[in-house]
């Protein structure tokens, strides 16, 4: 049995439920999902301050997940905060929604679009498709300019969301579309089947990577960088 | 139920053997691995040449296992040979086992290292890491210097991969080691336990790459690139 | 006097005799074109599966100039199929028409268009760019949807490909055009006549790359990746 | 009057005292500069965990900073922890030690070398070089295995650095070494004498790199990716 | 007292002015700026000709500042003419504007634009950039199709600079703006305040650099590459 | 006819034979080869500073072969002095040595080394293997620590830079080593037979690009950043 902690790094709860479904909705026989809800933080991320200020929160949580003997994580928010961190203090791998949507987008053609909500976030995106090697596979990032929330409460949003991913597999050429934030998680199925075109949820992709890494006996390697941290006195 | 063949690109039946039992070894309950050898090719690849003559044979395997109902395919030779046409042959997705293993890799620290078998075949893997996005996390490639099928008859075969996969980390500061070859399968856990990180073996990363691209529905998208080709006449 | 083969990757001889023309009128007194039709394969490579299954007939061909004492070789394709296996094989140099097509556009300016038949196949031609380091002068592919064969029957062919190369240079602000398929080497001068800036022909450029390597007593080094192959038994 | 906070992202007070010595040093008359200790966090930054419980706490400042008029922030700890995110929070600019340290020295020469403490802060220092574009300058970092503390208890301390300065410097063939570590500061005039090479402090290039953007009157750009976070309700 | 020559590539008198006022606006009280009209060279530099034939006078005055007892260099056009040899001539720092201009934006958010002159000096901006490492910064060049010295003379030239760069913005989601040649830097303050965002002037940026690598003590490294030229018989 | 001026940049007249001795040693029947020697500047060229202050005289030199009818050029000294220049002046093709031998070196493997004289000036290589997109294909930059005139004056010169050829060969695992010196056109042949690899001397190889591109009746493009310069009073 392999217990998979899936973490919102977020603090609305309705969303981590959400994050849950999407991740049972693929584990394997076998798999257990956690699905936790950040109990320091903001409501969404949607700034470097938001993601900045949600770290500490996941942290506790990994640690938590330690102590009751999770086997892997998944940081639940497109911007993969304290995935180096958590990576210290992890026995079993971790991996980020983000890191694991593009990776699953890389097998899938030569190129994929990035659809996500807020512009302002896309710098950060850009960042980590550098971070894990994907910025040759992204031909494009786009924003709907939908706040997080507002994925779950207004009418609109899986129209808009859909409507960004047909434009983007046609201005950049993709053969994939990659939905950048966990809110999206819902719409997969639907705005694939809508455009014709594979369309990839982070939050999926990070727990079955996590569970096939688990299965293969595969965790951060500790000898270096990203070994226990060093126990500090935290004021 | 999900099947995926896993296709030894050259004619040794033993080779296939082991491959079969790496990917059966990690596969899901569910998951029907299949294990095919290359009707038409070499007894190993081990030059441009060997990769090339036997491209037309794995090929072949893939349009057999599409009328067949494969669900996906991994191309068990270290080269990833025919990926590209693959991916246009098939209905659903296709993953070299360079590719899983890099990209497994790439998910357990800062960079890896790659051991293989002989140094002529490093030009085609630094070729596959750039174009998988994984050159910024490899951080060396080093031959044992044994022929591929030494791995099976050579009885000091583990000791000497084991060694070079001991000096890799060493002298590279990686976290993790790639095997280069499907033939090292069998070798992967024995390895690990002894260098104290994490070794991958493509076979079965690729193998679980499959199962979870199948589960979330996804495949190569076929708008572009990888639509079916077009039917010619062969002479 | 330095003999070159000129091979034809596909299978159609009308574009055999196009291809050896163009060579011919470049080559210097002394230099020997000899045009060479693929055995085996199709009549015209429009997929990365038309392409895989070329190569061994090319290669064939690269054999068999090896015995009957040729100095060098062109592989007159624009994916240039099979391009490190024939390193391998022969003796002297080997050169594929997108590689020699680049190189010398990346003599004439900051920056250069390509201008090809089907958007499909543009992957592939970016992969070739990269790999020749000539991605930094490649300003942009174009496609002209033409298939490669109505090159030859299609009476507004020419029109097509000649707009085609105008709207490039505007849109990419290049100093030059190159052709993207052997069977657009006889508009070359046209179209470069027409829209006022030179345009590249691949057969030329790379039958005339091997003529200089020969003539420096140039060839692949066969210390290390491009040793001959070892011998294989072929099933 | 040019008022910088010079934030050290540790909470240990003797440190502080020595980076404002090494900004007040370099500013010019006129600059005032206020050194400010972190009020939540660890006493040194030795790994990723720390560097993000650090960070809130240089966030407080930056805001504390904000509303008593700073005209600018040096984020004093060779991670740069919190740029982005202070970025937004700020009027003025905001820059890194690492940041300042490495633009500095890609003005001295064609490369320069990094020295700093642990080695597994080197992943970090790489990421930064890459983000900042100074990746192309830097030919090698180097750790001394010396505690952050260390720097100031340990009487071998300065005769550890200076070796290590000059080993890279012959090492990687560089023109300059830069500091990786805030707690070097001190040493900086006396390892480049004798080493006879520049050596870069980044505390005193990045005060002065703030001085100089406010004398130019410019600050982060805000009208996208840094404008000002929406207000959140944090928990 | 720190003592900077601020060289003017061009032969044109009325430009050195502006460029001294620019310099001298944003210089630390203490720094004295000497303003220097090139003695050998074109009236304005708009091409690779024009650069190359500029070169000899700008070392002609690195050397008699030298002999002068300067501190440090600015080399006052945007082609950054003689960088490399003037650090072989010069004691102190040299810096070009292109080369300090670009560096500050990229503190400034994200990306940044370039507005300069002529369509055909961007290829050399391109090259600068890359060169600096601020290639990932650079998120457009735009040329005003100005002739440098109608920068001057043209009533319309500052309406048509400001229309450039509020473009510039908007096109390429800009946080900044680069002026891409010194005879902009009067204009800077008045396009920054009329489209909102920063806008940067290399004259100023490079002032400060010297004045502040010289606060640092800070030189080229003389180990290398940057050592004094041998001494030659210059026919 | 095909007339190449062949323009030594350095004022040695038998530097100046041995470069005509080795354009001449290849170029086709029909090629004229004329030797140039640069009227202004320096015996050697072997800093920053001896470049630039050789280029007017470079310039000079295409001035007047364009007057006389030359149909292309070849700079003849491996930092390719105003190589930008000189293709806005000429209206047929201009090559510089460092350019036409990495470009012939990256035809015959997966890498190459550069051996040279001084290691001061191996940072201006590395600045050109960029520039061409050629840096992925060098291995390792090797000085000889051989003043440019010591190749002609020197008995142990050949010996000793067959000795860094052999070594760069094995310490590079290249494929091809090229010459950085044209001082060292003399020696290719004999070096290549003695360490068993392909030796690429620049001079024969830029002689025969520009007798290709001129074959082909391929020129700079002239549209835009290489169009003729516009005339300026020079002081």
């Amino acid at each position: 049995m392999t217990t998979i902690w899936v973490i919102n790094a977020n603090t609305t709860e309705s969303m981590t439920d959400g994050i849950g479904r999407s991740a049972r909705a693929v584990a394997a026989p076998g798999t257990v999902v956690v699905p936790v809800t950040n109990a320091r933080g903001v409501p969404s991320l949607e700034s470097h301050y938001d993601e900045a200020m949600s770290v500490p929160g996941v942290l506790e949580a990994v640690a938590r997940g330690e102590e009751e003997g999770a086997d892997g994580f998944v940081i639940a928010c497109f911007s993969d905060p304290g995935l180096d961190a958590a990576r210290e203090l992890a026995t079993g791998p971790v991996i980020g929604i983000a890191e694991a949507a593009m990776h699953a987008a890389s097998h899938l053609g030569r190129g994929f679009s990035v659809v996500t909500t807020l512009s302002r976030s896309i710098g950060r995106s850009e960042e980590l498709a550098e971070r894990y090697g994907m910025d040759r596979f992204c031909r494009g990032m786009h924003a709907c300019d939908l706040p997080v929330l507002a994925l779950e409460t207004d009418p609109q949003a899986r129209r808009i969301v859909t409507d960004a991913c047909r434009t983007a597999l046609a201005v950049d050429g993709s053969d994939a579309v990659v939905l950048g934030c966990a809110g999206m998680a819902d719409m997969c199925a639907q705005i694939s089947a809508e455009i014709g075109a594979p369309v990839v949820d982070g939050v999926a992709a990070a727990t079955l990577t996590v569970q096939s890494l688990v299965a293969m006996g595969l965790r951060t390697g500790k000898l270096g960088e990203y070994a226990k941290p060093p126990v500090k006195q935290l004021r």
